[in-house]
């Protein structure tokens, strides 16, 4: 009996996979580098479901025609010598899809060799981790439109739900659209991450909270408007316990990135888009691992700790407002980066999708994907531009200057929501100071500038 | 009569160059792409101490062997054609050195074609603006050291002076180190610019002070130790009238760039520096040209215009102190990522010679590069670390959180300020909540986390 569908690589994110595909009814044809690790997934999730294949050549041939092909290696390099040694056992019409967390522009280079043999390539974003990829992520496919009408009833079958029971993947749009909408989902992931460290290092730190006194707050804002997966895995991670000790309050703060945060930031630069949130997060991420500076600098200029002039209530009631209007701010930059990557690559994404199929699934899911999903329908060059978004806006902003001004003045780091309230201060000017800089490089520099009650560009002579 | 040096590219940099020398008493032969603005340079500037050239030929005839010829034309495209164009015209031991605002990767690569004929490329980074390279400006070279040696007694007679007489300038080391020692300058003068735009906004919308007025705050901040360059041209720009308004009041607040605050952040990414002061600014300039944005959202969100609950006087009191430290976090910034360049890139920089050199003629000269070029004689991993900084950190730390809770609670923008404040109150935490961080990614993509009671990697089953 032949395979309906290949699947490649049987790593954590793989062997999910294909036991999710295995799971709805898909006969799957599975494959590893090392043939050891194909025998222990057939061993340990049996043969109804899967067809082993020590071999490359059997593995092909094992398949359906036109073959469906899923990899799932590690991105770059690795992905990349598969694709080659495949390639020469393919033929036209069959398709490829690379569901590694790969750079954007690698997935549109690896399509452009494809294509010459008339095989389909799709980059595929899958987001959700394990436990996503098991039981159904949120995916996000790019490329050849052909490619995502092959995959498109297993994905479909396999994706998460979203808000109204719709499966969680849409053909995001040409070359690495998939890839560069997956790659955005983890640049504001990187902020809500960072987002909620704050707040409970706010809670631990300066209102003296247990973290079982956080995880109840976390719990109260996951019941609300707040309502996001990130919140509610935080709830877990605040309980763990180990013996009669909180796990968090032995883990090391030097953080790991795997670069899509700096890929994020590197695409922000390119197009020309402020996303300082992302950027704060992932530059907190690199001061973490500065501890041969922090310690020194911590012990040489210790104080006490500070108190607070308010009640943790009223914190928290500001703070779950406030937060509401972050997370905006946060996505705001993301689809900002969306548009413009729009715009400049031509992808043809359709936002408000992408807004859907982060409705199940993935890491960023939350309740403000709804009112998000409808908005996007229509353009507008600002989230906060939408209608929905007033009432965030002005029940947060009060809230957000508040709780900053009260942590700012009592020295507590809080890098990614000051980054946030400060995005949200300069958008709503309707005049900047930006006009002192334009000044000051004309005097040094004679860049010119232009004014406000005349048509041109203007040189003057300082002084 | 053979001219001791070539110059080319008479746009408003490479004129100023060319009379610098002159008035050094050195005979320049110039030449300029379209030959009527040599002929006109020559009849401006008299044939004293020039020669024009009108042909490439005739131009590198004129000079001395073994030449040395200053290149003064656009970065990039121009530079290249250029260097292509006259490479054939040149000989062994002939030195070339590119003055324009190069990339310093470009500049590698220029000076690898340029070594296989024996020619000597060297890459100088110059900042002063057209008075700087009209009176003394700071150079950075870097490139061939015997390229240095061609150039050095020019150099060192037309550069800008130390706080001690010396010339400001110096061989920063191989490769791009030059203008990667400029880039990383415009990258602190993107910092060091928004904050002077930030501090003057509040002074005038939240304090109501005149232009005037402000002028005369900076005025005296100018005579402290926060003296800088850039606060005597703010105080320059603040005064400058029109008729019977001030300029820059009818200043366009979209501000330009010319992308070295974009390369800077790109390196910050490479390298893995927190820079945050810096790439806020770039944001900021970005956001600024975002009127399609901004408009809509002031006017649907106007507010009444707060008021201070302290007095002027005192506010710019903490000011004063809290401005110094902010410098001080931008010159980390900068530093660090010298020192990472130096560690990647292996250029050899001395960063003591850095700040030396940026104590004349340079945009970002102040006050603070005294005890910086004294302290970075030794290594350290932060400026916040050398003795100096103490005081500044002490009495800036208290002053900028007071300042800052207060215009962070009355709706008030300070990206670059904020920013500053929070990478000192990260630097200065001994444990970040980046545990959390940590904790979640193992709970949502096994990525597994490190502790601080034990050796090695770990994975939890969460929940």
């Amino acid at each position: 009996m032949s395979s309906q569908l290949g699947l490649m690589g049987l790593g954590t994110m793989g062997s999910a996979l294909a036991r999710n595909l295995a799971s709805r009814g898909f006969h799957v044809s599975v494959w590893n580098r090392s043939p050891e690790k194909t025998e222990d997934f057939i061993r340990h999730f049996g043969e109804s479901g899967f067809t082993g294949s020590p071999s490359l050549e059997e593995f092909v041939e094992s398949l359906e025609k036109p073959r469906k092909i899923i990899l799932m290696v590690p991105a770059g390099g690795p992905v990349e010598e598969l694709l080659q040694d495949l390639l020469p056992l393919l033929e036209l019409g069959d398709a490829v899809m690379d569901g590694g967390n790969e750079h954007f522009r690698d997935t549109e280079r690896f399509q452009e060799s494809y294509i010459t043999k008339g095989v389909l390539l799709l980059g595929c974003g899958i987001s959700g981790g394990e436990e996503g990829a098991l039981k159904g992520p949120s995916l996000m496919p790019g490329g050849d439109p052909q490619a995502w009408e092959s995959f498109r009833p297993f994905l479909e079958a396999i994706a998460a739900e979203d808000f109204f029971g719709k499966a969680c993947v849409s053909y995001m749009g040409k070359g690495g659209a998939g890839h560069f909408v997956k790659m955005i989902h983890n640049g504001i992931e990187y902020a809500e991450m960072q987002m909620l460290a704050e707040i409970y290092d706010v809670l631990k730190n300066l209102f003296r909270l247990s973290n079982d006194e956080i995880a109840e707050v976390f719990n109260d804002w996951n019941e609300s408007e707040l309502n996001s997966y990130l919140l509610q895995a935080s709830v877990d991670v605040l309980k763990q316990k180990e013996a009669d000790l909180f796990l968090l309050d032995v883990i090391s703060d030097e953080a790991g990135q795997k670069g899509t945060g700096v890929w994020t930031v590197e695409e922000a630069l390119k197009l020309g888009v402020a996303a300082p949130s992302i950027t704060e997060a992932l530059f907190i991420r690199m001061l973490s691992n500065q501890t041969h500076v922090r310690r020194p600098l911590h012990a040489q200029f210790k104080e006490e700790a500070p108190v607070p002039n308010q009640t943790v209530g009223n914190f928290t009631e500001l703070a779950e407002k406030a937060l509401l209007l972050l997370r905006l701010a946060h996505f705001d930059q993301g689809f900002s980066l969306l548009r413009e990557g729009n715009a400049y690559y031509e992808f043809g994404i359709d936002l408000s999708e992408a807004a859907r199929i982060w409705q199940g699934g993935c890491i960023i899911r939350s309740k403000i994907l709804a009112p998000l999903n409808s908005a996007l329908k229509e353009p507008a060059d600002s989230l906060f531009l939408y209608g929905f978004a007033e009432t965030i806006f002005k029940e947060g902003l009060p809230a957000l200057r508040q709780i900053l001004s009260l942590t700012t003045g009592l020295g507590f780091a809080t890098p990614v929501m000051s980054a946030g309230l400060q995005y949200i201060e300069t958008l709503k000017r309707d005049r900047l100071p930006t006009t002192f800089i334009q000044a000051l490089r004309d005097r040094f520099g004679s860049h010119g500038y232009q004014r406000i009650d005349r048509e041109g560009v203007f040189h003057s002579q300082w002084k």
